[in-house]
């Protein structure tokens, strides 16, 4: 019996990408010679160091306001403490009504755009894209522009400006990039600030990975730019940094009049970000600079055994690395969803393939992968790389 | 200068009223003889009991899945618990597969609704209202569709009959109300049920304040028809009874192949629900039966002295109590907006005024008040009426 009524825009968008992967292991057995290796979710797998927890117990324990409502953009420390330690990482002036915390950099970006676009609307996402962004757009009845991504999985400012009508209302980008790894350089970001500012749209680049970008200093200058709240929209997650994926905790940067705009949907949507989960992403972001200078030079450790082991697979092509990931095009005759569920059974892998970054009518997400290789350390890259070679096709 | 780009339907939506109400309290001094009696908002101020606060801190030190992504539509085991908990409650059959956690339960509002209903489409609401609940359709594009309520705040099966149209999606009830109090008798509830079958809309039902129903027994008997996942969502928050506001836990429950649905909108805007909010739930429902036996009985013997206080009240009027709410016409020749923000001053109380539960249209809303009087004890009841009467208008 069909569902009804059912909303036709829920009906048009695909089923959660990691909870499909995750069906794909039922039924499998893994031997204890050959455990699952899971490159499909990014993630950590381990619980964030023990004094932070212990400062979660603590105020679980005897901080009566960690259990009840509190203001919907935010605690006001954790909005101030990132909007000085932003301020000074990036060079420019952020004040703390221009931060509002979310649950999760997810409901970042879509209270965000829910604010920017409605059924009608259309806005520029590069390709391969992250699919929930494409997810709320399409449940929205917004239209997803593709922006086709050349070398490097760049996007160019040119071929975006062609793709703007009198419906657009935003560009997205994403940097360090999901699925894609790339780097996205200051010039480059730069150039579609302009491009927004010139014709009107919103800017929203989502830093989600900016922990473990590989370069030194500010990764653009947008804030530096006096003007930045006209155009641009930052978000961010504590999720990756500070292991608190399942507290729920992400942030957005943007004009206070955007913010009161914000307010309308998270009052709605959340009324208050889990309060434990803030007040472990204050401890986090005041106490644990150091440690996740030591994450991010482990991720890079882990980055660069990635990009060597590939580049020594017959066949395969790294198309960008970076971050958690890795995005890459394999030589097996098969499509890659296909492929990908092969390689469960037969190399003990789950990862997902390119078609769910991609529009339908992309054919070259039928020969890509996201390898989302955070979670491996140097000897599972090395297990990984045995595994795809022997899962290619045979000559 | 303007926002833009601004999704329209945002600036047809109002600023949360929860949090315009406190803006009132800015510049005001309450003198420690007349402390401000906060009646507005709809939550607990005092935390969960200690064994329960201890749950959460040795979870968080001793479970590493406490602080990692869970599943999209809830914990399992907290997900057996309420369909086991519920089929034996409501004499009925739901199974875990038929229950979703959310962020709250203003979320379990929204993914619900978002599967129904998109731009152009029309819900049917009871006035007064709740507030988030038309916020969300105006930001949604959908029209909300005002059923004045008679008698008692009870909605009318027939009236709400002649409101339907093709566009017509579902009837949202709240029961027991907010912000009217009224407990819906469980022949209206079913005839409500009975329209919406017999039409093809979904029937959602928000019981978000069903441990404090003053009936005992089952509130309606919707769960015990075997076909009731054809029609009927029930709603649900953890947040009153087990004071877990801060935490963000509500469920959802619903025909399976819905569910399928709402997890592309979690998906998407939660990815999960906190996980030590709901591992708090899990323990709550598990060992605090009794002790919310207890917290109801307080309550309603808070809403008893509300309804003798307010009946020695001079031309104040009654019309609806249950729950954390009494709903009441008030003698003052000022609106209620006006009024609502002179008691802030003159009586140091600080209460909703009807016009925010109400369409613009509706001049009743400008009569009426909500007093959320959960969190005020008898002495804080009699209190606020003494000040009540002696801000009410002079002979």
């Amino acid at each position: 019996m069909p569902l009804t009524p059912l909303n036709p825009a829920f009906a048009a968008t695909f089923a959660p990408p990691v909870m499909e992967a995750r069906r794909w292991l039922e039924g499998v057995a893994f031997p204890p010679e050959r455990p699952l290796i899971n490159v499909s979710q990014a993630a950590p797998v381990d619980p964030p160091p023990e004094a932070l927890r212990r400062a979660i117990a603590e105020a679980a324990l005897d901080t009566p306001a960690a259990h009840l409502y509190g203001p919907v953009l935010g605690l006001p420390e954790l909005r101030a403490e990132l909007a000085r330690q932003w301020s000074a990482a990036y060079g420019g002036e952020i004040s703390a009504p221009q931060v509002a915390i979310t649950q999760g950099c997810n409901q970042a970006f879509c209270a965000v755009m829910a604010t920017l676009a409605g059924a009608g609307d259309e806005v520029i996402l590069p390709t391969p894209w992250y699919f929930n962004h494409k997810m709320w757009l399409d449940m929205a009845g917004v239209r997803a522009v593709p922006l086709a991504t050349g070398a490097g999985l760049l996007p160019d400012p040119e071929a975006a400006a062609a793709l703007i009508t009198p419906a657009t209302r935003a560009i997205v980008l994403v940097s360090p990039n999901n699925p894609g790894g790339a780097e996205y350089p200051a010039e480059l970001v730069r150039a579609f600030l302009e491009l927004a500012r010139a014709r009107g749209l919103a800017l929203i680049l989502d830093e989600t990975y900016r922990d473990f970008d590989s370069r030194t200093g500010a990764p653009h200058d947008l804030f530096a730019d006096p003007d930045w709240p006209d155009t641009f929209i930052h978000l961010y997650s504590f999720s990756k940094a500070y292991r608190l994926t399942g507290h729920r905790v992400g942030a957005i940067v943007a004009a206070e009049a955007r913010l009161a705009e914000v307010e309308k949907f998270l009052d709605t949507v959340a009324i208050c970000p889990s309060q434990l989960g803030q007040i472990a992403a204050l401890w986090g972001v005041r106490h644990l600079g150091q440690w996740v200078a030591g994450e991010r030079a482990e991720i890079l450790a882990r980055r660069a055994a990635m990009e060597a082991g590939l580049a020594r697979l017959e066949g395969w092509k790294m198309l960008g690395c970076g971050a958690y990931f890795a995005y890459v095009e394999h030589p097996d005759p098969r499509p890659a969803p296909e492929f990908a569920r092969a390689l469960v059974r037969e190399a003990g892998v789950l990862l997902l393939p390119g078609t769910m970054f991609m529009p339908e009518t992309d054919p070259r997400g039928a020969r890509q992968l996201r390898i989302a290789f955070a979670n491996v350390d140097a000897a599972g890259i090395d297990a990984l790389m045995v595994r795809l070679a022997a899962a290619g096709p045979k000559p």
